[in-house]
C-alpha cells in the first residue's frame, strides 16, 4: 500500500439529535406545545448557561466521524461521557496513513509546564521534523507488513506502529460534554474564564466540532461564548 | 384547581437518533460508504448482541417526555446513563394530578422478596384501596393549597404530598442504557436470561419504551429478544 | 410505631479513600515514591484546582450513610457520579419517622425563579406549618398501615406517604462530584464564583459532607475555598 | 538513557475502600450495626450476584498504580467508569521503556475475527519478531532524543514513539465496574457465561486486578465464579 502523509484531521457531523428549541423545552418541561419566541429562547438559555443549570444542555447529542491520529485519541478517549467505537488493529490491517505535522506547526515550546507558549522554528527544523516523522513511520510500517508476512498476528505486530497513525472512530457526545471538550481543547480566547493550553492536534478536532456546534445551536453556542466558554 | 385521578402514564417519544444502519456503521466503522443488506446487518447485529460488544448501541439515542408518579421517577433516576429535567416543585406549583391504581392492577404480594408474585384481591379490597389513595391525595393537596395561601414557600409546601403525585421529565437515553432499564423494568419473559420484578408502575414506562424501540431499531429488538434480553 | 418527627438530617463518614497525598501521587504520578513536602503539595493541589485539572481529585473517595427526607433524595439522585444503595418501600414497611421544618427554618421566599430569598414568618406560621406537616404526616401513615392491614401490597400502600418521610441511603462519591455536589448545594459564600440557591434542607447535607471533607482532605478544602468554590 | 525491554506488566494495589461486609451493609442498609455472620453474608451476596443487583459492590473500590505499554492503555480507557492519572508526554521526556513479547507469547492468530485462537510459533518466530520490535523501539527512540535535542517540543517529537512503549497510570475502579472489565479482559474460563478474546497483554493486567480482587473480597469473588464470571 502506498503511504499517504496528511497535516490535517478530518471530522464529519454524521447525525444531531435537538435543538435551541429543544434544550428550551427541555428546561421549561411543561410549555412543550407553548409557542416561545426566539428572543425569549436567547434569555432562557443564556440565564441556564450563566447558572451553570447543565442538564437541559444533555438533550443535544452529536454524532461525529473522525479520523485522527493514535496521540490525539489518547487524549479524546480520556473525555469519558461519551461514546466511541474506533477500528481495531487486532481485527484488521492498519493502513499507512499517517499525521506529519504541516509547515504552520509551531514546533517550539517556551515557558514552563501548564503554561506553554510556542513559536515556529525556522524553515530547517520544520522540514527536518518532518522528514524524520515521515522516515520513522514508512520504516515501522515495513516493519509491520513483514511482520505480517511472517504470520504474526496483526495484534502482536502492531506493536511497532508509531502514535501519528491515523485511525477513524464513531463519536456521539452530548453537548454539555461537548463544551467541557471544547473549554479544555479549544486555544483559549480573551472571553475564556480559564486558560487551556492544548495540543494543536486535539484543538484540530475541536475547531471542527465548534463549527458543527455554532451550526447546529446558534443560540447556545453565543451564550458559551458570552459566558467564559465553560461548561455549565 | 380540580383534581385528576389517572390509573395510566404518558410515554412520548420527542426525537430518536440513529438506527440499525447506524449501529451496524459504527461497529464496523470503515464501512461508512459501504452498501450493507439488511440481512448482513442482522447477523452483525446478533453478533454484537450475543458477544456483549454494547458500545456499538449507544449510538442510538432517544429523547421522551414522560408524565409518572414521583414514586416512578424515584426508581428510574436510579439510572444514571441517561440525561433528566424535571418539574421542579421548588419554582412552580404543583397540579392536582395523581396516580391511583385501576381496577386491573392486582394488589396483593406472595411469595419471598426478590420473587414477589401479584394476584389481584377482591372488587372490595380495590375499591377501599382506590377511595384510600383519593380521600388521602385530595386532603394532602387540600394542605399544600393551605400552605402556599399562608404565604409558606413552595418548596416547604410540597413536604405534605404524597409520592403518588404526577411529575413531568425529559429523559435522554442511549439504546445500551434502555435495554439495561428494559432487562430490570419489564416484567421477564420465558426468553429472559434474569429473572426480573419490577413494579407494576415502572413497566409500565418501560413497555412504553420498548415499544418505540421495536419501532425505530427493529433488527437490534429482534437481536435483544433472541439474546435473552439482557443490554450487551 | 411511634412516630417521629425531626428536624435535623444525619450524616455519617462510613470510609475514605486517599488523601491530599494520593492526591498530588496522582497528578505527579511517577513520583510515588519520593518525598514531598506538605508546602509542595499546597502549590500543585492549588495549581490543578486553579486550571481545572480535575482528574487527580477522583482518587479522593468517600462511603457517606444518610437519612435525609425523600424529598431531599429527590434531588441528590440527580447527581449521577455516585454510588446509591436506599432502603426500599417495596421490601420493608417504612418506620414512621418524618421531617418537620424546625424554628429556625425561613418559610417565606421572596424575590424571582433562581434568586429567592428566604425570610423567617412570625411564630404563628412557623407553628401553623408545623403542625400540618405533622397532621399530614400522622394521617398519612394510618392510612399506610390500614392498608397493609388489609392485605395490600408495600409498594402499593406507599403511595399514600409523602415527601417528608424519611429514607436511609448508602452513598459513595468521589471528592471532584462531592466539590461538584458542593457548589451547587451550599448556600454560595462571599468567595463563590457562581450564585447557588440550594433548598435549605440538601444543603444541610452538603454541610455535614463538607465537615467530613474538610478533615480529610484540608489542602484540597482550601484550594477549593481560593478558587471560587466550583469543582475543577 | 539505557534502553530497557519488559515481557512484564506492573500492577500495584495503593489502596483499597471497603470489604465483603461493606457491600452486605449497603445492600442491607438499615443494618449497619447488626451482626452478621460470615454465612449469611456469602447467601445474600450471591443472591445480589445472581439477580444482577449491582449498586451495592460500587461501595467497593481500588486504587491501582499500573505501568502498562500504551496499545494496552488504548483499550484500558475505554472503560469509562473508572478514574485515570497518566503520565504525559506533553510534559516529560519518556523513558527508554518498551514492551516486548516475551518467550511465551502465542503469536499466531487462528480462526475468525471474534473467535480468535492463538497458537505458539517456532522459535524462530519468536526472535524475529522480537528483534524487529527492539530494533523498531530503539530506531524511533533515538529519533525522539535527536528531535528534542534540535529543540522540538516534546508533544511533538513524541510522534514518532511506537505504542510498544511503556506509561504509567493511576487507575481508580469500582468493584463492579472492575467485574465487567474481568469478565471482558480476562481469557474466559470455563465458568464463563459469554466468551471473551482480550488481547494477552491486557488480560496480564486483569489477572493482576484479580489477585487483589480475591484477596480484599473473597466472597464477592467467589459468587463471581459461581454467576458466569459476568457483572451484576
Amino acid at each position: 500500500m502506498d503511504t499517504i502523509f496528511d497535516s490535517t484531521i478530518d471530522v464529519k457531523m454524521v447525525e444531531c439529535l435537538g435543538s435551541d428549541d429543544r434544550i428550551v423545552a427541555a428546561a421549561k418541561v411543561s410549555t412543550l406545545g407553548e409557542e416561545t419566541t426566539d428572543e425569549k429562547n436567547v434569555g432562557l438559555i443564556g440565564y441556564l448557561m450563566k447558572n451553570r443549570h447543565g442538564s437541559p444542555f444533555e438533550h443535544g447529542v452529536f454524532t461525529f466521524r473522525v479520523t485522527a491520529p493514535i496521540f490525539v485519541w489518547r487524549e479524546h478517549h480520556r473525555h469519558r461521557i461519551a461514546s466511541y467505537n474506533e477500528e481495531s488493529g487486532r481485527y484488521t490491517q492498519l493502513k499507512p496513513h499517517f499525521y506529519v505535522p504541516g509547515p504552520d506547526r509551531e514546533l517550539i515550546q517556551q515557558g514552563k509546564p501548564g503554561a506553554y507558549e510556542f513559536v515556529a522554528g525556522d524553515a530547517q527544523l520544520s522540514s527536518y521534523t518532518q522528514s524524520t516523522i515521515e522516515n520513522n513511520s514508512v520504516e515501522a510500517y515495513e516493519r509491520y507488513e513483514r511482520l505480517l508476512e511472517a504470520g504474526v498476528a496483526k495484534e502482536v505486530a502492531r506493536m511497532v506502529l508509531p502514535v501519528n497513525i491515523f485511525s477513524t472512530c464513531y463519536v456521539t457526545m452530548n453537548l454539555r460534554s461537548l463544551m467541557n471538550f471544547l473549554s479544555l481543547r479549544t486555544k483559549s480566547l480573551e472571553n475564556s474564564m480559564f486558560k487551556s493550553f492544548p495540543q494543536k492536534e486535539i484543538s484540530m478536532v475541536a475547531d471542527k466540532y465548534e463549527e458543527f456546534f455554532r451550526g447546529q445551536f446558534p443560540i447556545t453556542w453565543d451564550a458559551f461564548n458570552e459566558n467564559g466558554r465553560v461548561a455549565p
